[in-house]
């Protein structure tokens, strides 16, 4: 039987929505694996629509984030509502601003943040059967939230938000763009991406890293 | 000096911009082999939205070009007006729907088809200094209109597109997803990617060569 991992989006774009290098290269890895893939996202609208020319956010525009999400699939996406983890082996979720926005409030409320109830449901399962679980550039900061007290994450080494993931209860260790953490007892594993990368090859390192300790991880 | 190369996009999705995973991977190769690059599109607005859920028009939205593209780009774009071919050893268009939508009318024309102007403007310079020009997925079929007769490109095996292609007066050559064609002459290295790949990885391999041969190609 063929590996099968489940990617959550969050939007297309990094300033509002999933970071589309990192969704790009970590399904580039899946494949290159032989690894199956599926992706979900929330049928939520977005928090905001952002001009990714000039980073401001647009007046009186609306997208819905599992459309926009779907961008990123070429179509093949289904609604987050629908993923059941017993299909899968492990489940990643790429970073970008949408993690913090839409699949979760740390944007606006920091570390008084909640995650999407459907996000918390669709990951419960993973915890619950000990599956690998990858995250990536801001999205560890969900984790105090969506998986427990005292998990070791990185996010790089941004002061505010490592203090917002201690603040919550998380672990966080500094880690190089080139590089991974890896929580032996709970099972995920994160890697600084764009909170860290200023070139595209440089994130791919880490994020290449991720997917083959997820790979591992599965057996 | 660093080599640095130019990459035209069209919007930020499959259906009515530039293919995301083309683009990116286009992109990471470059990187990979150490040449720099920039990012440009025209500042227009797209030809429609399409809903990447459902693959239908979405009525009354209107989306454009060059901030859909900086999606893409991370910000990091400019208007294809200010694309200068001397400050360029090489050019790559990606592909997606959006180059037979909104750099050129192809989708709606078919052999009829115009290119539009300022992305012939911002080619005829490669053309002129005969620096190696890049094409990938449906972009091949703008080739005739924008380059001239009697250049070798693929698009795949589509016999619409690949009659087109013969009607305007190009040459079609057929070709596997893993393989590029080269037209020495004419400096035009083509590669069918999402007109005939399956799986992202298949795209990245033919992807990867048409960026390895365009380096060579600029010595």
């Amino acid at each position: 039987m063929t590996k099968q991992v489940a990617v959550v989006l969050a939007g297309c774009g990094v300033f509002d929505g999933s970071e589309i290098y990192e969704t790009t290269l970590t399904l580039l890895r899946l494949d290159q694996l032989g690894i199956g893939y599926r992706c979900f996202a929330p049928d939520v609208a977005q928090h905001h629509v952002i001009n990714h020319l000039d980073q401001t956010p647009v007046e009186g525009e609306s997208r819905n984030v599992l459309q926009e999400s779907a961008r990123l699939a070429r179509s093949d996406i289904s609604p987050i509502t629908e993923l059941d983890s017993d299909a899968f082996d492990a489940v990643i979720v790429p970073g970008g601003f949408g993690v913090a926005k839409n699949l979760s409030d740390f944007a606006m409320q920091g570390d008084n943040m909640q995650v999407l109830e459907s996000v918390k449901e669709a990951l419960a399962g993973f915890k619950e059967d000990a599956k690998p679980i990858g995250l990536m550039c801001i999205a560890p900061v969900m984790v105090p939230r969506l998986l427990g007290d005292g998990i070791s994450v990185t996010i790089g080494h941004d002061p505010g938000v490592s203090g917002a993931i201690s603040a919550m209860g998380g672990l966080h260790r500094s880690c190089g763009v080139e590089d991974i953490v890896v929580d032996h007892e709970h099972r995920v594993v994160t890697t600084p991406a764009y909170m860290l990368a200023t070139r595209i090859s440089e994130a791919a390192t880490g994020i290449f890293k991720l997917v083959d300790r997820i790979d591992e991880m599965m057996g």
